[in-house]
């Protein structure tokens, strides 16, 4: 089996470790945060974990009313001109924990007296250096250039920073049916092997999710773009049709994250709009009814409660980009000038 | 003269209205931001105006020391639960002031006893009267679906706003020479009619901007999505080296956004990157040295200062994107099923 199925695979298992183990230390955060009066949320992260970020934003917005804002680096790197911040939680997500500007971000939150906590793979990494908490990802060693189970281990993480915050047992509970949910959604591989080759000739497509699963579009749009060089454009629903939407016509490729929830009816009524302009639709969700309107349905086996469904729904385009891949002839291991690690400032 | 390139060609009247107008208005909102002690700012806006509430989070971060953060709408309109504001001014940017979201988000910034601003070119729209504030973008009527005018409108709305909240004269005198500077850029438009017709057949291509005209990069690839149905996208050069610069090979189109200041070298280098790879470029610069290493280089006539350089940068995108329309043989006023005003929730 080759190294990023490997990691793929591995996710059920990572997942299952940080719920055993890593949940009292998201509690002393969590405590941390509550004490020292945290009332917004700033983060700094590239590529993989900005998409985890974008998933913060909604899930600790949505339930730990907290205002989260995604930092502009080039403040801090070029134009050396960092806002000011008042009793905020400045929070850098990276897997390697090695991208200057992410640490530059965190470092400055720390100079202007903020809490600051690292969410990384590494944390011996200078990231988790600079931070005064740190959360580590233990997803295990990742060494294929796209991130798989760095990222729902980060989803996780801040599933779960969220539940500590709210103190939250209910949503706790719910949490621990993840790495069964995502075994089972592993299971679509076999029908992704299949079928993959159909998009043997796709040169650019749109994906589209909305509220906590707009993180899974940008995602799902990145480990397509990386292994398979096809232009893969992010949307949220609402976002979509304020322009973009012109791109589709007849045969262009859309791939809808629509698992059940309350955006659910947003998305539905999206595919009808897209099957009136003749898409070629490619259709995520745990609802047959919905999935079967595309020309490659591919429904979640489990139905988890919305928030948490981005770490099941990511992963069918996690395979996609594998599968896809293999069948355009490029390596997946070996993405076009790509490395694992990435710094930019 | 069709009606969208009337309405590119009028930007320096707009602006000189603006300029001539709209600043002691401008300078009563700046009062209440000081007076109200506001520390942050929350704001909303779909497509174009989207892409200026980015030009926003950069200026008025960098010159205000204001941590800007972007709404995320389904919080309020599908699942009801807005963050928690604190001493946050909470600003809607809409052209018709129609969109329900961002007046959603608006309304709640009111009830949560926030200061709140439209900058509308509708004051009598919904989001005008929903808000305690409203500054117009006095651009006129705007009939073509691809906003361009009240684009350039809204910018400078925003980078007056961050003048008189420094009350900084300097500064004020560098926006005087916006109109003059825009009108020499629309010079531009002889070339990019004689030249577009090489991009006749370009279905995908990515745009890049960093700091300040990181908006222009997304302000640009709407124009070109929206009028010629190519699939283009928008990167700060930092995130398009995170994975998405895997897409970029031989022949692969980049439209780079390189002005001079702070972020120009690291542009520079990804121009080098970029011809590693064979990729073709349009560049659009004031420096002649670093556009000529494009196939299609875009001189900007005037250097302006590097925060007023995006009101100027955005021009050649939507010429670009009004006579690729005409190369590819699509009217430019009635790009495929999309409306002037788009609702979504």
């Amino acid at each position: 089996m080759s190294r990023l199925l490997q990691e793929i695979m591995e996710q059920p298992s990572v997942l299952e470790g940080l719920l055993s183990s890593e949940y009292p230390v998201i509690q002393e955060v969590a405590a941390a945060i509550r004490e020292r009066g945290v009332r917004a949320v700033l983060i700094a992260a590239r590529g993989t974990s900005d998409n985890a970020a974008t998933y913060a934003k909604y899930i600790w917005g949505a339930f730990n009313g907290l205002p989260v804002m995604l930092a502009a680096p080039s403040l801090y790197t070029f134009y050396q001109r960092p806002p000011r911040l008042h009793d905020t939680l400045v929070v850098g997500i990276s897997q390697s924990g090695m991208s200057p500007d992410v640490v530059a971000v965190v470092e400055d939150g720390r100079a202007q007296g903020m809490l600051t906590l690292a969410i990384t793979n590494d944390t011996q990494s200078r990231l988790a250096r600079t931070a005064e908490y740190v959360l580590s990802c233990r997803a295990g060693e990742e060494r294929s250039v796209a991130a798989t189970k760095s990222y729902t281990a980060e989803l996780m993480t801040i599933a779960l920073l969220s539940v500590a915050l709210a103190e939250d047992g209910h949503r706790l509970e719910e949490t621990r049916r993840l790495p069964e949910a995502v075994a089972k959604t592993l299971a679509l591989e076999k029908v992704i092997a299949q079928r993959a080759e159909r998009y043997r000739f796709m040169t650019s497509c749109a994906v589209v999710g909305r509220g906590f699963n707009y993180a899974t579009a940008f995602e799902v749009a990145l480990k397509v773009k990386e292994l398979t060089y096809v232009s893969a454009q992010p949307y949220s629903s609402a976002d979509f049709m304020h322009g973009p939407v012109a791109v589709v016509g007849r045969d262009y490729p859309v791939i809808v994250i629509a698992p059940s929830g309350r955006v659910y009816d947003d998305l539905s009524a999206l595919v009808a709009e897209l099957k009136r302009r003749e898409a070629e639709l490619i259709i995520v969700s745990d609802r047959p009814d919905l999935a079967q309107q595309a020309q490659f349905p591919l429904v979640l086996p489990a139905a988890l409660p919305e928030w948490l469904s981005p770490i099941t729904a990511v992963i069918p385009g996690q395979l996609l980009g594998y599968h896809l891949a293999l069948a355009k002839g490029l390596d997946p291991e070996q993405p076009r000038g790509l490395r694992k690690v990435t710094e930019t400032r």
